[in-house]
């Protein structure tokens, strides 16, 4: 296994029409420390095969399954094996492919949430904890530079004592039954058997609240949810909302729609300390706003000199020159690598190259769903917000 | 009585170091319709007396009280003596002045929230309700053009049927302990016995509900709220959080902050309907956003030609030229103006002209406060809302 | 004559159908610090009647023309009569009743542009300069706080050199014949003999120039001008640029324009020095960027405490509460008062209220219109600016 | 050849310190269509070879020169050679290896502007010209989806008849000496030896002057240069405005500067018709404002539905995921990319495939140089813009 190769991926789903699977590739291969050397896309042999045309694949390595991903895979030259199985399936199919993927030595990227149940997700927190392979959870929102810039600044303590942390995650695609309409996103994104039990809190909802704990430093130890059906006939939440309490005493709100019609993604974060506050949002995530009591607001920009390490580690272009989501993803995917690399070449990797979600981060996700439903359930105010492992 | 007259204006308040009294004057005066003849500026005669040497005001109109100057205007000629009270006191010098100027016969402009408690509310809701004198309750953001224009929208069916309203009215000034600090506006808004018992929730959180119910067309049913207090040593809420369920189903989320460190009066709405939906917030006050479906956002602006009669009937200059917050005020005072102006000429108002706020939002405020503060003290999530008068 | 009364206008021009005359009403007004007593609206005395009745004025300080109410005011007693003329007419109804106020010892508030060519001005520079009496010319956008803030920060060499000022004012109303469609406003702007030779350059183009100087506090020296008619049918320039050079080497390019099809009055200015910039909007006007190489921009918010004297002089509203185009008028109007009554009570003013644009900023005004049509014509690129008096 | 693996790229260029070789790279390798396989990276030997190493290329495979780096790799099998050379040097070296390569048959992706003066231009135009390989220069800005969006929409006669087009790019980078700091891209782009002799003109000039053309659908026909060196000690321009007149009697104002201190990278354009107008900027990539009179302004966004098909093809997130900068690379190359496998294939590439910049942008945008340069010097204000070929 040359230490200096590109990393081989292994990709499993991302077929015809499937819009995650094209963009994690986007991310993966733009730094030029990835390519693709296998996948099984489809269920369907004919639609793998389809797709590894499309994507240029020796067709030797377009698999009918994972499980023969796998399978073949091993019994290639380590050289020429893959070294990377990517997830980008729906959620009931995540606990195998992960489990067999790491069981069999791959290192493992998966598209959140992490599982399809919160069962699932402890099973795979086990499995996943006690193997030494690499695990990346994609939260993506994490990947952007000024993001990263915001969590710095709050550890190194510029906002002073968190007190309040708000975010929301407003969608609007899903304010009519478009699963109805022959719409495959919507279809499987709404059906509780593909995609579980809790509907926009678990698409979006998840990505919000990863961010404030990511952001804050800080993490939920009560909420107060109240989940909606804002279109009839819909089986499972679209809408939502949920208080929370952090650990050191702060209060939080998080907002998460797929029906707030006409809006399209824009993620947004604000974190409030005894000295001083922040402001991001996705629609303009090359900036960040930091405000102290008393002065001008000031606008942080990415790609800028006066950024901290973590930021100045997951940026590719100079300030002005604006990266986006794929960039986000992409950094996500650089930082896996250089840690893969580093330990390949027995090296100590920056602290910042680790900073990408993980299994921890998988398994609060998993139990924030679980969290928000039985808090719906409850006429009680407040939940407790116990992870369990 | 000339009916053609200026409308005669006796200030209580306002006093040195009052902010909102000289604002309610820019309000007032600017369309000429009104004029300062009368004030009882400060129960301090000397410091009543100084402001209205600075108001220009004739020395003989200056009174030492509300009671004085209600005795004495009335000894005046019927074409001098003020026509409207404009009462600008702390909360707990509200329904003394209310009562008596109306008993009195005169019209009467109030800051808002309506009393220090709901007891007194519920009293001069009688008060007000009963009598033909025309009562103003000062909430400025239902003045803004391109509220009302949302407003109109959302009668008239443009985003079909309301199911999302969220409000956030976060500001910072009280990030610390200001009312240490010889700090008036502070001290009185975080002293119970001056301001009422709910402070960051009665002062803006106050607002925000009667926005909420204003643009949505909306009545809240339920409420679940999580109040707190930020700065250690302060007695009352600086900061929370309203869950709402509306009558019609729709769900909503109130956030009204004064130790989001660092921001200013950002007040922002959003409602969404099953069609469509808007997007305003008071930095950018004089543009509305409409989103539908499938289309490109929509930017609605203030004096533009295509906007409704209620924005066209609030506004005074053309597209581009900003007005503000003084020219909201100045709206409900012109609209209170041309109501009482066409009673006097025995003239029907337009529809656009009576849309102020009045004694039903009044009460409606004050069990706001009322519920807000009984639903933070139990477990149970959800509190009925419901306005007893 | 009190010293302490409100200052009495008497208002020329201004009749239905006038939109400036009602905004310089609501500035005047705004701060208590005017009252209306008399007016000749219009010359035709049922229009000016009729407009009386709309503004509440007494019958008989309504007059059929300037000359009467100049004639009929001297006769009141000096407790009663106007004290200050204010002119809101077409340009070629400028320099006479101006003059004629002058000399009848009364102060002027005259719109822009000062008159209706060159030679009206260079005359009219005489006989402003060699009264005592106080004379306002209404570059309305100098009075924006965040204006000043610039101006005063570039004054005090925050910005260092300054090398570079960008001004535009971009419209779009005139984009067609609009002035054939029975729009007043469009018909005497379009006319040469009303308006002057210079359409958009004289219009809006001047309150750029003006701003550019005011601002920068540098005086141009040289001027490359390209005048354009958009709309065919036009006799005046609808749309144009001018490159400038000022008196310290700096340039600097100006662009105005009615014929941007869409756009509204969003006036921008930029200017840049080797040590910072700064940027201001209209649409903004509440916010000033200002920015350092290799450090975040800053927005500098009106309203607040960090702000200098020049700014906080000219605000009325807490940060965030938005002020705006009224507001610049109104600046302009107290700052006038503040100066006249402390003339009367023989005290000095502040030097922050002795900054609003006079009869020096007129005559370069027309200058700048008198340059841009010559440089026009000539085939060089270069042409003086010189002003002679 | 195999019709299709993946294009196989040889770099010319992109040293260690080279910001925009990466950028290249980011953006050939995101949608999986081309392979770094080759690289002449530094005409140091060592510095070649480190590159090559950090880019974990095949050792034999990096090369001294880009004379050796043709020789070689045609002396390998058609199946492993380069496909494409990419050149990232300075402007110095840019006409000497494209010819090669052209003429040793490879396609070519050159970074703009095309050449070191006018002369080479011509004399590449007609080796590019006379040749069947396919020509990409990197005008990035023509990549953004939006840009394509606006340009579809002018052609579609959406606007109208253009009669006025604003370009603006404002950098603050250069303005202190930074060529003396031991910054190499500041040394080279001002020096007229590697750079040519116009240096903010020829660097973004040149880019504004492509987009105003791109985006207008119009042809500029004559032009009035003003240039300025704001930094004292630098040979070449820094900072200038270009007034334009098109082909159609449209008028522009192009704006270019280094020294617009504190400022990034914000591009900006704005066209007008009699219709309607546009706007954009590189900070807000994702959306379009579109505005036409008498309606709300549109803002048309990056990945919606509503889009026209130039727009529709080069996207790959869906609406609210910002793509950014590294994404319009991505979009040349890929239609580059799609082009050549078409014709590998016999296959029509769709119209929206062909939209890349080529040499005809590439000899007008050095005759936009040459004739900058020339209407600076002459004291008349127009001069002809012709383009010899």
């Amino acid at each position: 296994m040359s230490t200096n190769k590109k990393l081989k991926i292994g990709l499993v789903g991302g077929g015809p029409g499937s819009f995650i699977g094209a963009i994690h590739l986007n991310g993966a291969l733009m730094d030029g420390l990835f390519e693709l050397a296998a996948g099984a896309f489809s269920s369907n042999p004919e639609k793998s095969k389809k797709r590894g045309e499309e994507l240029r694949l020796n067709p030797s390595r377009v698999y009918s399954s994972y499980d023969e991903m796998f399978e073949k895979e091993l019994q290639l030259p380590e050289d020429e094996r893959i070294d990377v199985v990517v997830i980008v399936t729906p959620n009931n199919v995540h606990f195998d492919p992960t489990a067999k993927a790491i069981r069999a030595g791959f290192h493992v990227v998966l598209d959140k949430p992490l599982t399809l149940n919160y069962q699932e997700a402890k099973e795979l927190y086990h499995i996943v904890s006690n193997s030494d392979r690499k695990f990346l959870l994609t939260h993506t929102y994490s990947g952007y530079p000024m993001i990263k810039q915001a969590k710095q600044m709050i550890e190194e303590g510029k906002l002073g004592k968190i007190h309040k942390v708000y975010v929301e995650y407003p969608q609007g695609w899903l304010y009519k039954l478009l699963e109805k309409e022959d719409n495959k996103q919507a279809e499987w994104r709404t059906d509780p058997k593909r995609n579980g039990m809790a509907g926009c809190m678990g698409d979006i909802g998840t990505h919000a609240f990863h961010l404030a704990e990511y952001v804050s430093g800080q993490k939920v130890e009560k909420i107060c949810a109240d989940l909606y059906i804002k279109v009839e006939g819909r089986p499972i939440d679209d809408d939502g909302v949920v208080l929370m309490r952090f650990e050191n005493g702060a209060s939080g709100v998080l907002m998460a729609s797929q029906t707030d019609t006409g809006l399209e993604n824009n993620l947004k974060i604000r974190v409030f300390g005894d000295k001083g506050g922040i402001e991001w949002q996705q629609e303009d995530n090359n900036s960040l706003i930091v405000r102290y009591p008393g002065q001008p607001a000031q606008i942080f920009r990415a790609g800028t000199g006066y950024l901290g390490s973590l930021a100045q580690e997951n940026t590719r272009t100079p300030a002005g020159h604006p990266e986006g989501y794929v960039e986000a993803f992409a950094n996500l995917y650089r930082n896996f690598a250089r840690c893969i690399y580093a330990e390949r070449n027995g090296e100590t990797p920056k602290e910042e190259w680790k900073d990408f979600p993980g299994i921890e981060d998988g398994i609060r996700g998993m139990a924030f769903i679980e969290h928000v439903l039985k808090s719906t359930e409850t006429e009680y105010k407040w939940t407790s917000f116990v992870v369990e492992k």
